[in-house]
């Protein structure tokens, strides 16, 4: 918002603050409906001065994402240590914290906005998604992770894509509650792991050795509760 | 492949015989390696001519897009009888055809290729997705498709685009058998369909009575069998 009290600022210390600007505009409505004019203003500056620092609206776009992408990647940062069931419960709560932040940019960004199709947007988007399955790797004690067993490489990756696209079912409309997706994608992933070590020997290893470390509370513990009770 | 004898062709003839060629070109590379040149040399006319049927690379692309569209949406169709497992199965195998057939096209379109931005290819690839998702509530006995539970919706659309970055992975190296990812599949949707009914009384109600009428040596029986026996 335009302070009406104009001050000096520097090249970085501009961009930087056009940036932010911009990303709140592009994380409240889609980023289509978001014009350099409305930019300028909030940033209290004129439009000319914006392109002074960016080259067009796409630029100030991938910039605002790289912000973004990086802020969400910090997201996934989780200590080392605990049931792993709570660690990616934790972890769940922080991207749906993102999501609503960011929801409209969000789902634009991912059903196809302005700058799909641009390879910078591309990468960004891969960028994030690989940043993802690194930690998870790490936190199931993968320490080379370009050497993961293809069958986990497709559990964790494809988990992944199911948890773009229920934050993205749960953004239109938000017809059922966040704290009870995020539950569910702790499960799913669970699940996704046990139909994969259910029948290839090297999955079945991995998942015992890591099962056998959850605490009879934990969301996993309960789930499989949950699913004898729903069996019988 | 030019056949070196000229005929002349109806309009309509002309364009379903150029989108059946592109169709061909774009599934065995990527469609930003294929040239109009390629285009006209392989349908045996020259490169003006092919401007006359399709005013560019993009509109012809769109027009072949829309073809394996509905070439994807008719393998979907099943018919309603016999246990759901297998009719899901029985899709899962026409769809990795599909994806087989189509390779290089599919992870290009999917992974964000020349026309992705395009509302038109966002408007095709959405309404496969649709068609999937009704085929899938028909198959459960859901009548007004409109009408569906929010807890369903999620797990049938984030299914669909979990088995979409299955197919993509699989593409990416095929390290792991296709037949084993059909038959993964079919596994992962009812995981997540028992992940969803473990927490709610409506999807539990569902899930019981879908359940009740599958076979004992159906996949669903086979995975129960084989997560309890992971479990012990």
């Amino acid at each position: 918002m335009s302070t009406g009290v104009r001050r000096r600022m520097g090249v970085e210390e501009r961009r930087q603050q056009l940036i932010k600007v911009a990303l709140d505009l592009f994380s409240r409505r889609s980023p289509d409906e978001v014009s350099i004019d409305e930019i300028a203003s909030a940033a209290g500056i004129s439009r000319p001065l914006v392109y002074h620092y960016f080259p067009g609206k796409l630029s100030l776009y991938e910039a605002a994402l790289k912000r973004a992408s990086e802020d969400l990647a910090g997201r996934f940062v989780e200590p080392l240590e605990g049931p792993l069931g709570l660690r990616l419960l934790r972890v769940m709560r922080r991207f749906f914290d993102f999501v609503d932040e960011h929801g409209p940019g969000f789902s634009a960004l991912m059903r196809g906005g302005p700058a799909v199709g641009s390879s910078a947007t591309n990468a960004l988007i891969d960028s994030v998604r690989q940043a993802a399955y690194e930690q998870i790797l790490t936190h199931l004690g993968i320490e080379d992770v370009a050497a993961a067993p293809p069958r986990l490489e497709l559990v964790v990756r494809s988990w992944i894509s199911l948890a773009e696209s229920t934050a993205l079912i749960w953004l239109d409309g938000r017809r059922v509650p966040r704290a009870e997706l995020e539950v569910q994608l702790v499960d799913d992933f669970g699940a996704l792991a046990a139909v994969s070590a259910a029948r290839d020997a090297e999955m079945a290893a991995l998942v015992r050795s890591l099962v056998k470390d959850e605490p009879a509370d934990g969301p996993f513990a309960e789930l499989a509760g949950r699913l004898i009770a729903l069996a019988s």
